[in-house]
């Protein structure tokens, strides 16, 4: 089994965090020009940007070390791989700021997330009322939603300054494109499902799930990799596929943990998924079942812990966590196949990285 | 005096909106792979973008062909001064679509702005409710926000891909992340405002005014458009207080409209700004007369269009109307001795076009 990428590298770790630190602290630097709010919501914002396991950008980087081996110390694309990679962390945290502004959401990894802080911190509530949300709401989800616009922006300045030929621009300039598109397409099914606007049928909500969460997080890391190492533009392909693959497996894997693995543990809301009513694999499968009716009366009726609790076994004996645990077994294997048997090849020690991703979804199971 | 830019060129006018209306094309058949749902979000934002004076990429372009004279027409960078210009229609709606998310707006230019259109498109509710807002509004703003992030997104690419050297390129990135930073400021101020966290005096109202409009509106524009034309790089400062002086000049010209001009004739809700309580210019002028306490206690008692007009009248009165006219007027006249005197020499024919921007003012007194 290859080694976990995420957890193997504290020193490419700690250059990342730096490099994201930089951004925040000259970007809390410009903002004390424009007064004590707006500085104020970049000090918050770098207080909550860090503190997720920068999967993303640790495999942009370990990707292109990966391509380029020997030569990556010195290769003069090194430094734009920390900051593409950095910069890759910031779109994801742009991404979450106004996901938590359309899905209501204050808190994160367990605790306040930059909205619920600045709710938090805006003690003035002077004025009656904002429409239908209270001014600390208001005040907090405008915070969010003008911070996710500086950083989204930040992420293409960064990519557009690459010290890179034009070419190589191009590529990288291409694949935040159509990461951006997809992501964008991908919430907004996610939240027509919410509406029950679209069928919650398997299909529709792997397709989703692909665009929302798989396309920004694998797929761009990997492609800013190989444009960055000038590797050959027709892996690709496998790339793209290997991206989807993975990022199939991990947000299962998250909806596994969610439903069925210890909140505390991991940081999470009890039940939080299903007092949301999100539309997961989970359920999807669970909907195919002759259990379903009950599953739905249950469900719709659920108010304490007990009642989620009760949902929860029914969604495990009815199939449905078994059925995901062999899905993302299904995912692995076709990413392994994908990354060991493609044309042109995969470089090897590419493949181990691309499997280490994969290994660290292993210490993550239910 | 010179002719009103905005009004002169219908050529000029028809480019830009081809433009626009191309990238929106592009962007419905890419949206089309990904469901009907982001296919209509798309084509509905292709029916709001247009519809404005296209102010800001009128002056790109016309700065442009004004600084390079006979030579514009064949340049090689004069189809990237359209492309350019559109791209700042688009920002400038990206820009829209946030704010009226921010401030709860669902009518602009006297019909339903996107917001409106897709709670009235939203004809499923079969959710009960997502937290303090209808499923309609939650859907329709969720909708605002994606879209503004794909063209905000859409304004840096094109930025980014830019045909011209590596040089004029870093000049226009920095002129577009300093315009997006200033308009992000300005807005979460104008928010800390309307909450009662910022005090409301003249020079509080002032910077924020430059910062939300001016700059986006009116710098960028012309910082683009010597970029472009690689004109020298000396003049930008005093472009850069020509831009604040036309975007002061421009607002502040707005407010007196919205308060004191025909609701009806000029597209705007009847005493909106009173009703949402904006902090004007208008408001800060009165806060400093004897006549406040009265006007105070009248505004926040008033409830009917009556209420509104006499509130209306009391300003007037109090030489607020009076006052702001001749701000307007002091920053024409600081136009024109910046455009016509500073070192190193403001090229005649932009002089023209400068002054044709306030010119077209004229047209838009009270």
């Amino acid at each position: 089994m290859a080694r976990p990428v995420v957890d193997s590298n504290p020193v490419l770790r700690d250059a990342i965090e730096a490099e994201v630190r930089r951004y925040f602290d000259d970007g809390a630097t410009v903002a004390a020009a424009y007064g004590p709010q707006f500085c104020r919501l970049w000090e918050s914002a770098a207080n909550h940007v860090l503190g997720g396991k920068l999967v993303r950008p640790i495999l942009t980087v370990s990707a292109f070390d990966a391509l380029l081996g020997e030569r990556a110390a010195d290769h003069p694309h090194r430094p734009s791989a920390i900051r593409l990679a950095a910069a890759i962390e910031v779109l994801h945290y742009a991404f979450l700021l106004h996901d938590d502004v359309i899905d209501g959401d204050i808190m994160r990894r367990g605790r306040p997330n930059l909205i619920g802080h600045l709710m938090a911190d805006h003690a003035t509530g002077r004025d009656a009322s904002h429409g239908l949300l209270s001014p600390d709401l208001h005040w907090a989800r405008t915070g969010a939603i003008l911070m996710g616009d500086l950083l989204l922006s930040h992420a293409h300045q960064v990519f557009a300054r690459a010290a890179v030929d034009e070419h190589t621009r191009i590529r990288l300039l291409d694949a935040l494109d159509h990461a951006i598109v997809e992501t964008v397409a991908g919430e907004h099914t996610d939240v027509a499902l919410s509406h029950g606007m679209v069928e919650p049928d398997l299909a529709t909500i792997l397709s989703m799930t692909a665009y929302k969460t798989a396309t920004y997080s694998f797929e761009l890391p990997l492609k800013v990799a190989t444009a960055l190492a000038g590797a050959d533009a027709g892996m690709e392909p496998s790339l793209v596929d290997a991206g989807r693959y993975l990022g199939l497996a991990f947000q299962m894997q998250d909806d596994l943990l969610s439903t069925f693995g210890d909140a505390a543990e991991h940081g999470k809301d009890a039940y939080s998924d299903l007092r949301e009513g999100k539309q997961t694999v989970i359920m999807a499968y669970a909907r195919m079942t002759s259990a379903w009716p009950s599953i739905e009366v249950a469900l719709a009726a659920a108010s304490s812990d007990e009642d989620f609790a009760a949902v929860t076994e029914a969604l495990d004996h009815c199939g449905a966590r078994r059925y995901v645990a062999q899905m993302i077994d299904g995912e692995i294997d076709a990413l392994h196949r994908v990354a060991t048997q493609s044309t042109p090849q995969v470089p090897p020690a590419l493949q181990t990285v691309i499997l280490g991703m994969a290994a660290s979804l292993e210490g993550r199971r239910v």
